[in-house]
């Protein structure tokens, strides 16, 4: 019953940076992290290697919201037609995607009105805060939602990085004034920070995004993007100030101090479950597989009994006690006890990320100690049976530090400027992201970014949002030749 | 701008014993837990008085299911129709409420084949299942899923008792062999009792449902029902045996150590948020409005500031002292700074079911004290400044023991004995729950249990699951006359 060696057709077959997308199908895979053999077109089922993981994120995002005043509701996952229909920029922007319900059971009965699977929930949330929204002192409102919305997407799927079906927090502020509404764009881009790079380790830029590539019915959007090694960017959450355009399609209304009516302003904010997973398997990801942040691991500690014939008793349980122990300290940890090759075991448990495998075999045992590998950086210690726990206390946040300067490492140099269009080219093609002069991000710039876009496939991602980057004496607009109004970056995305 | 009196519109206006589903309606809108005016039937905005307390039900099962080596997974919300339909007897049971997606984008594309929106996750499982099954050493599998459901329900919709979109955990198990899943129906029995009972404080009894009220395409079904004072029970779970009868319809097998093929056993369980949060209400509740158990409460402690004139700054900077002191503790804590009266905020926050609140004074301040006010008891108290982190950590357990004695003597005298007919429809009709012999809860036993029904609305839910009840020497089934084969609960449901 032995199994020796590793069903071959579990190995990954390729370096990440050789054939990325291959490398990262292969990861989602073998990591048994997703299957995508459902039977709906777009539609995967998520294993507990990610959904764990995708648990854990959603207690941490909680916490944070919670931080911020922010409540969480829950709106049904249907639209009426006649709501999602409102706003005639919105309804524009989603209406090619919306998945729609159109009768119900076993006689196939019609409804009077089609029902929307909800892509977005403005239109669900939006007309309930005209009814809940009478005076000054009901405000502000900061309600935020957890849970899947539905858009069917006519690209190609691929698992995380765009679905029919995808994970997410959705929240939704409306204030008495435009200041706060700008603020909590403010606020939205710290909780972004918080979560990405202080909790998971992902380098990121937020960009004010084009006229052209805003949020339909918005007033402006700013983009999180992560950036990726071979200078894709993977759009992670985005934020939007919508001013009073909803407001004013939805009567949302109500009454000032000075007794008059007025619009609220609003703004959402919604960070992709399913691509910060993506995120994290793309950035902390390496050759032998899935490299998970130590908090969120779905298994913090995986230990591998090393048997010899004759010592098995005392091995498992050395083991055993460990395992307890660790438990006791709230740490997610297992014993691999089938009958796998130790080789196989450090295999399998490297490929899906375990931060840390401890080794305990007889000789160990004699000597009070066991084997403590890293993940993140292979090393290999031995450490006394009394100083286990405070081995690991010291690792677990070494890990993320370690993660964070590697991830730092992999992108630098990544970012190129550019001033021709020739070599704006030749560097997305070659795998960089540009930073150039630009004529213009409001609607007139368009026409550029589809000359970029045609050229080489990569898009205006917007004007650095963190950091105001001013355009210096003389730039040009890469592609028309004009004064540039804007710094702007040039990527490619998945 | 002061309101000194409340809005009469927004108090209860009827006792919970004289007319239970007015004061139900009523609390649940006057709580702000919950908006009905959505636009679609039977689907309701859940707001964050309930989606708090929802929030830490999940994290609650997470934390007892982890406990029996249960993992997360989640599968698409969508059903393709070919999958939905395998399971005869299953398709028969939810094929009448069944919401179909036939068509997507503006420009209504049909799809070649319909997709339902999942009523329950047996048919998106189960063929996973069968391509994730090997080998024994694949077994068991347990998996489950956080989330919303969807049934086109014909009956009338109430929040929380009956909607068309609810909240639940479905959790779905496979084994190598028929004890091992009956023993996992216990275990979720004991899941159940572990938050239901121990953690939440709700009277229930587990019932062996009859054979023709057994979940479709299951060998047998184990529901929980929680007693309601007024005689009326709330299914707010349950587990089913499957046996192999799924495994057979989606080739579920496995290669056993002695290289036989053969089907898998199967169980799943699920516990329903929506009924749960809906037994909270009507249990713990009174004529005042909500009660929250501690634990659960969205918020566990209000601060309710006694203004007097020239006194408002010392009382206020003492309030936020406090405040910031219990939530450095982890309460979850707010101060009530709206400028309505003290009365009425002590009313609104009864209502809301707030566990404590705490009242500030200006004479409050200078005897270095505070006035403590529980919620279940409405008890007062003095509390010396120094002893509130005291007096608070004694009292939270208290509650919960005090809410569960008080359940437990409100459902006191509930369950009546009756041998004859007459009785039986009366004591239904006078708000009891009937025990009694019966004919029999196999498929032969349905005529009678229906003339039952007919007489007085009420169902025989079922045998005594957690204490076998044996059949006296001589008794009959009180509808037909013929020997008994068991004793039954009879009673009507929401």
């Amino acid at each position: 019953m032995g199994k020796e060696v590793i069903d071959k057709s579990e190995m990954l077959s390729v370096r990440k940076k050789d054939d990325f997308l291959k490398w990262f199908r292969e990861v989602i895979k073998f990591a048994d992290m997703v299957d995508t053999r459902y039977g709906a077109k777009g539609f995967v089922v998520r294993k507990p290697w990610t959904m764990i993981t995708t648990n854990i994120m959603y207690r941490m995002f909680d916490e944070e919201f919670c931080k911020y005043d922010h409540y969480p509701a829950m709106f049904p996952s249907v639209i009426p037609e006649s709501n999602l229909s409102k706003e005639e920029e919105h309804v524009k922007g989603f209406s090619a995607e919306v998945f729609w319900i159109t009768e119900s059971g076993s006689n196939n009965t019609k409804f009077e009105e089609r029902l929307a699977l909800k892509p977005t929930g403005e239109t669900a949330i939006y007309p309930m805060y005209a009814k809940w929204i009478r005076s000054y002192q009901d405000l502000p409102i900061k309600y935020y939602q957890s849970g899947t919305v539905f858009r069917c997407e006519t690209k190609e799927t691929r698992p995380f990085l765009r679905e029919r079906e995808f994970m997410w927090i959705e929240a939704h502020c409306a204030f008495a004034t435009e200041k706060e509404a700008w603020e909590q764009t403010k606020v939205d881009q710290k909780i972004t920070k918080a979560m990405l790079w202080d909790k998971i380790g992902l380098p990121f830029m937020i960009y004010k995004r084009p006229q052209w590539d805003k949020f339909a019915g918005a007033v402006d959007t700013f983009g999180c993007d992560v950036l990726l090694v071979n200078g894709r960017v993977n759009q992670v959450g985005s934020t939007h100030m919508l001013g009073t355009n909803f407001a004013k399609v939805f009567d949302i209304k109500y009454t000032d101090v000075d007794e008059k009516k007025k619009y609220v302003y609003q703004t959402c904010y919604g960070p992709g479950f399913s691509r910060i997973i993506a995120s994290i398997i793309c950035v902390h990801g390496d050759d032998k597989g899935l490299v998970y942040p130590f908090d969120l691991a779905p298994l913090q500690i995986v230990i591998v009994p090393i048997i010899f014939k004759g010592k098995e008793e005392i091995v498992m349980k050395s083991c055993e006690n460990l395992c307890d122990k660790l438990k006791s300290k709230g740490f997610r940890v297992k014993i691999d006890s089938t009958d796998w090759s130790a080789g196989a075991k450090f295999y399998e448990w490297e490929l899906k990320g375990v931060p840390l495998r401890i080794e305990i075999g007889p000789r160990d045992i004699e000597n009070k100690q066991v084997v403590i590998v890293r993940r993140d950086t292979g090393k290999k210690s031995f450490v006394a049976e009394a100083d286990i726990l405070k081995t690991i206390s010291s690792v677990e946040p070494e890990i993320l530090v370690n993660l964070k300067k590697k991830a730092v490492d992999n992108v630098k140099g990544l970012i190129v400027d550019c001033s021709k269009f020739d070599d704006l080219k030749k560097s997305i093609v070659g795998g960089k992201i540009v930073r150039c002069g630009f004529c213009s991000i409001e609607m007139d710039g368009e026409k550029c970014a589809d000359k970029i876009k045609d050229a080489c496939g990569a898009e205006v991602r917007g004007t650095n949002e963190e950091k105001s980057e001013k355009v210096g004496k003389g730039v040009k607009c890469i592609v028309c030749g004009k004064d540039a109004k804007h710094v702007v970056y040039v990527a490619r995305d998945y």
